[in-house]
């Protein structure tokens, strides 16, 4: 009888490990707990779920129970571990019974943030984080019928609401406690963001503070705010996340700055014999040196590899990130990688940076389009420290390109002149990436 | 007065030479000199012009003989250089007048190969080189009216060549020596562009060698082949170009193994005063460590602005290519970079390579199309030495960022965990470059 792996979790990160555990060491006995009803899904296509772009459910689990089963994994859903007794090496699940260990994984993910408002949990108040949620939402719009929702939050998820909502034809507005959206990116291409979502019909609410919610007319919902009060049919709250480390503190395990578990570049959290993957723990920024929590699902993907091959006796290591991210909303792609100036400042460098509006590809051809890039550096060094982009097509390409120059610590002197995949449909001779480099350089 | 630079060949590389330098040093006196009507064209993008998908020609040209002039550049067009006499410093024009120089810049380019079989200088037979040539063809196309070319060759200029012509509605045969088009890329992605040109209705003729081009029935044009003979309005030629050097042979400067001029990382020749650039030069291949001749437009354009920086007194190296390139062919996108297996074993590694089908985007999105990726790594060091990629979407993407990661001198243990952009709509957790960098990996 090999080792018993018990692993709390069952999204991307804790999937990965059992899938991958059990891979490189057959003989492992593997317990896969789930407090939900479906393991392995797929969080980040949920939006395109409940716009009707994706039309079954079934499409966002990457592996059901039944198939994880099939290869010998004990999978337990809608099961809750209450408890974990590090000493005695067990977990206490909510009916009082309780599985040994000799490894454990920690995959607990994000619990979404609320306001803390009263009435935030009436009928028809949603956060989106869990395939229950995402199918309770759908459910939801088809029952009432929705003819108006409120999003609360422009981060990326909100964003990617927008979308899903306005494609089932629904009236948007969006309450913002800032002036523009997404604030990871520079405020040119935030405003690039909210003329989009405008252009699209959705009503942006700016330095919005919500108060309430209460009955409206007609068994809406209603929706107080220092800019008055809004009806509405459904309210999508998007405020944020924050890792879920109430078994980790209940442990006693070292939580990083960002307030995620601390782990090494195996995967191990500080405490021997327990890991942790996916959104509740860190990982090392390779731009910054520092760790971070940056809950996205490739991430918890890699990591969970990492621990699996390190729980079946290999040895595999997690290089980390450097912070690359993207979403799409309506026609244009929103990416970035790297730091922004004040996380690079935060970081020691001195950055400077340049942004430029160039061709997406060669500009007489009639599907150019024109796409923003953004460039940080280190102002002694010339080291890339941080791109984003936008734009209609291209800018996801430019990012991950970039993506890969920051992993390998170039700088703008190699960047000026990458060597790039030119012709005339997908690309101009000057890539602004060449561009918006040398620009840069120059002004070190 | 400043010293006198003179500029044979006004194309991508040689513009881009006379701006740059008197951008640097505006006491130059600049002589650039052209043998065509029109100079700085855009070569890239004729197909599109051909094919109507750009309509107006001046679109190709990135500055006017005019725009030069009010720089002070001296700008001679229909002007042939016809000798260099590099020992009292003056080059000779057609018309037999001498202009001197202080410094003189080769920007000859190419020049088209033609078979060499009766009738191949045939009315309604063409290259494909120069605006006129392409201006020649369309005005040719309208006059005839054309209802059927034959395309002989099935590089990318032919592939390019077939879209156009298909958009205006022209039928098309291939006629192509081996058995498949494009042979840079691998045999599969070859037959997916096959099939694909195929699927648009052109017709792909393999093993063809061409004897004569005669005059068939109601003056069209018969290409007489093992095959049998073919009729069409017209005919193109494009089987490849190789780089002129007439006049840097006549002057006795050096040329390389590719049969280009030999430069150094300053764009200068080995003989004292005299610069090389674009087509008619090599360019140092990073992943290689050979000077190779790869005629681009973007590297042209990128040589010209070294040559011109340090002409004008400044200090600039390019630092070299690592092989990428593009094309589209109706709705696939072919693009590679670095060494196919053959050149990665003549160039001293042991190749080994993996080629994978996987999801341009997520899995569950209905735009998701199939991807097609080869990667080539050297098997002692994990090194990545090239990459292929061929699919409806993405291909180039992956292509800039996996010539990234050869510009850096990555390894596979790097690239199977790169830091890439995931959204649904842009890209899976697990993208095609995770996957075939971590399966080489495995098989190392």
């Amino acid at each position: 009888m090999g080792k018993q792996v018990v692993i709390v979790g069952a999204g991307a990160g804790g999937a990965s490990v059992a899938a991958e555990a059990k891979r490189t060491d057959p003989s492992l006995s593997i317990v896969l707990i789930e407090q939900r009803s479906q393991v392995s899904v797929a969080a980040c296509p949920m939006p395109y779920y409940i716009g009707d772009a994706i039309g079954d459910e079934k499409k966002l689990i990457a592996r059901t129970p039944e198939k994880f089963r099939e290869t010998g994994i004990d999978v337990r859903i809608d099961t809750r571990v209450e408890e974990v007794d590090p000493n005695r090496g067990r977990v206490r699940l909510a009916d009082g019974a309780t599985i040994p260990y000799d490894t454990l994984v920690l995959g607990t993910g994000t619990k979404p943030l609320l306001p803390g408002i009263p009435g935030e949990d009436r009928e028809g108040v949603f956060t989106l984080k869990s395939l229950a949620d995402a199918v309770r939402i759908k459910a939801w719009l088809k029952e009432i019928p929705c003819r108006k929702a409120i999003i609360v939050g422009a981060g990326f998820i909100g964003m990617e609401m927008c979308e899903a909502l306005r494609n089932l034809g629904i009236e948007i507005q969006v309450f913002h406690r800032g002036t523009l959206p997404v604030n990871r990116w520079d405020r040119e291409f935030s405003q690039a963001v909210l003329d989009e979502i405008r252009g699209h019909g959705v009503e942006f609410i700016t330095e919005a503070a919500i108060q309430a919610i209460e009955e409206g007319n007609d068994h809406r919902l209603k929706l107080v705010t220092n800019h008055g009060d809004a009806e509405a049919d459904m309210i999508l709250m998007a405020v944020g996340v924050r890792p879920e480390v109430a078994l980790a503190q209940q442990m006693e395990i070292e939580l990083g700055e960002s307030g995620a578990i601390r782990v090494d570049f195996s995967q191990r959290t500080l405490r021997e014999g327990v890991y942790a993957v996916g959104d509740c723990c860190e990982s090392f920024h390779r731009v910054s040196g520092r760790w971070v929590n940056i809950p996205l699902g490739d991430i918890a993907n890699k990591q969970g590899r990492v621990a699996g091959r390190n729980i079946g006796g290999g040895s595999m290591v997690f290089p980390g990130i450097v912070g690359a991210q993207s979403f799409k909303i309506f026609s244009l792609e929103v990416a970035a990688t790297g730091l922004d100036e004040r996380e690079a400042a935060r970081s020691g460098f001195l950055p400077i940076s340049t942004l430029i509006w160039g061709n997406a590809i060669a500009g007489p051809m009639p599907e150019n389009t024109k796409l923003g890039l953004k460039l940080i550096a280190d102002r002694t060094t010339g080291k890339l420290l941080g791109a984003q982009a936008v734009g209609k097509a291209g800018a996801v390409s430019r990012i991950n390109t970039l993506s890969c120059a920051l992993w390998a610590g170039l700088t703008l002197d190699d960047i000026g002149w990458f060597d790039l995949a030119y012709a005339p449909p997908v690309g101009p001779a000057w890539d602004p990436i060449h561009i918006a480099a040398q620009k840069l350089r120059k002004e070190m």
